[in-house]
């Protein structure tokens, strides 16, 4: 997608170098952060330089390339071996992140350096394939006029390029459709506030950020017409795994008769995972929510504490939603139903 | 309540002048804010240096007290029910002021400026007593160990003193009861993160800050036993507005089973209101959603900006949660049924 007129991917990789932008620094500063080894590229995982489940799962197969390319030739495996330990234990809940590893550690096994990079490039390059048909398919869901809510942020920066959750407004746009979007702050972390609102702004998509809290008056008055998430995890029931607080809008968009859609490559289904109950939920730091990030007066990202000296937080990044309340989710290979979500896979 | 040792109402009057606790400055600094006439209590109460039900009635009450000491004997009802317009006007949704107002004004029309004052303090007496009154009655629902929701602050910085959602939870552990609180952090304000997490503090109370999105997630999940929220105003049918996000968390409780308690005052209820849909919502600046305000790095009350430049941002202030999410409203007069709510005014 364009930003200020030039196109960006939000992670790729030159030589030897993952390239990605610095998602912790958006709204406020546009930076490109350059990790030249795999475990500076894993580092970034960690810590969120890179976030979204595509985009996680694209910088984890680029990590596991530059393992690949570290790699002595007498310990070759070894090496990508225990890189691929240290990747994939870099976020306990994104199924993408697993996939890359996955997918990477075997072209490395069968066929080496160059197998590797040309993986790990595929992956990158499928992700922005499937956001684009996402955002063609979705796209026929949506009219001019609709006002749509989404939490978190599922837009581009989330993916290699387009985005799940916000491809078909990205593409509804594109057809001359015009949407609202109302758009959850996503407190802990705010990438509604900072990236969505930052994303709409580029794209030129009228929208409000609202507190997450207000998400269920605007449903409950009928000013919400269609509730569309990312989701970082699809059990094999149509259970789904997003952003904390993804439960909360599902069940009040089912209490009001809004139809919950998520979007999402086929990559982020996990067969292997019978249900939601057997998604792991990371708890990250307190401090995510005893204090908020944000621009200072004198144009600085510094961060204030919100709780009082003492006061005890907990944080849970994920939360499950069941299949019962999720109406569709879209993939590049068309719109399924929850239920029979494992059918996507068969493309 | 005592802070660092001393007993504090949150609101109070010392001749002409109206002393309250400053709590936008909380949990970071404890300051009196005093206000020499009505129109500076009008403003406090307009730009919450006072917020919360109770409080706000009680500063209402006081307001008024001050406009019958200020008005010229000459002009003293006109100056007076000028006083009743401004005061009524500086927030649209909160019953308890429209009360306190109506109150102190038909004092100082029967019996001039003595008894004006004389309802001010019967009405901040009233309020404190109630809030014991609501402890020691909702404290037989708890038993040690459950684990309480509450959502904004409706303690007794909310009020003249013991609160009303948390009233409970202070009787209940002097009657030695431990409860753990899952405090909703309550953006866009934040009342829950700073002031309630202070008072439990303060009352030595367990509890851990969540950010709102999390709430669903432990009640799905099994990690509440009861929902406890204050109300800004119930209607004759029983609705309840509360501060925004109260709907979302009373939807996700009846979803799950877990019971969704009121608690408030009498004076809350209006009984000319005939259903939620009558009560005006409030909408702030966008500004409490786009900035986040917190103790800075060097010790200061400052503020961050979280969106991009440019975003728009939505604020209602309030929702309506309807009668059906709610199992009890916790009363001085004990508990009714939300469809029940006018008999606790025949108390």
């Amino acid at each position: 997608m364009q930003v200020e007129g030039t196109h960006y991917r939000t992670v790729w990789m030159e030589g030897s170098v993952v390239r990605l932008i610095d998602q912790p620094l958006l709204p406020h500063r546009f930076q490109i952060a350059d990790l030249p080894d795999h475990r500076a590229t894993a580092e970034a995982i960690r810590i969120m330089t890179v976030r979204g489940a595509g985009a996680i799962g694209a910088a984890a197969g680029y990590a596991m390339a530059q393992a690949a390319l570290e790699a002595p030739d007498d310990t070759f495996l070894e090496y990508v071996r225990t890189a691929a330990e240290t990747v994939h234990a870099t976020r306990p809940t994104a199924q993408d992140l697993f996939y890359a590893v996955e997918k990477v550690l075997a072209a490395a096994e069968s066929g080496g350096r160059d197998a590797a990079v040309a993986a790990a490039q595929g992956i990158a390059d499928e992700n922005a394939a499937a956001g684009q048909a996402i955002g063609a398919i979705g796209a026929d869901l949506l009219e001019s006029g609709m006002r749509i809510l989404t939490h978190c942020n599922a837009g581009w920066l989330a993916f290699v390029d387009w985005g799940s959750a916000l491809a078909p407004v990205y593409a509804a746009k594109r057809r001359g459709k015009d949407v609202f979007v109302f758009v959850d702050e996503t407190r802990p972390r705010c990438q509604g506030a900072r990236l969505t609102a930052w994303e709409l702004g580029c794209e030129g998509v009228e929208h409000a950020v609202i507190a997450d809290n207000a998400a269920g008056h605007y449903m409950r008055t009928g000013h919400v017409d269609l509730l569309i998430t990312g989701t970082d995890r699809i059990a094999a029931n149509g259970d789904v795994a997003n952003k904390i607080g993804t439960y909360e809008k599902a069940v009040v968009a089912h209490e009001n008769g809004i139809p919950f859609y998520v979007a999402a490559p086929v990559s982020t289904i996990d067969p292997d995972c019978p249900s939601g109950d057997d998604i792991p939920i990371e708890e990250r730091s307190q401090d995510e929510v005893l204090y908020m990030a944000g621009r200072d007066e004198n144009g600085e990202v510094s961060r204030v504490r919100i709780a009082p000296e003492g006061a005890a937080a907990r944080n849970p990044a994920f939360d499950v939603t069941p299949a019962k309340y999720v109406k569709g989710i879209i993939t590049e290979n068309g719109i399924f139903e929850p239920t029979d979500i494992t059918a996507a896979l068969k493309g």
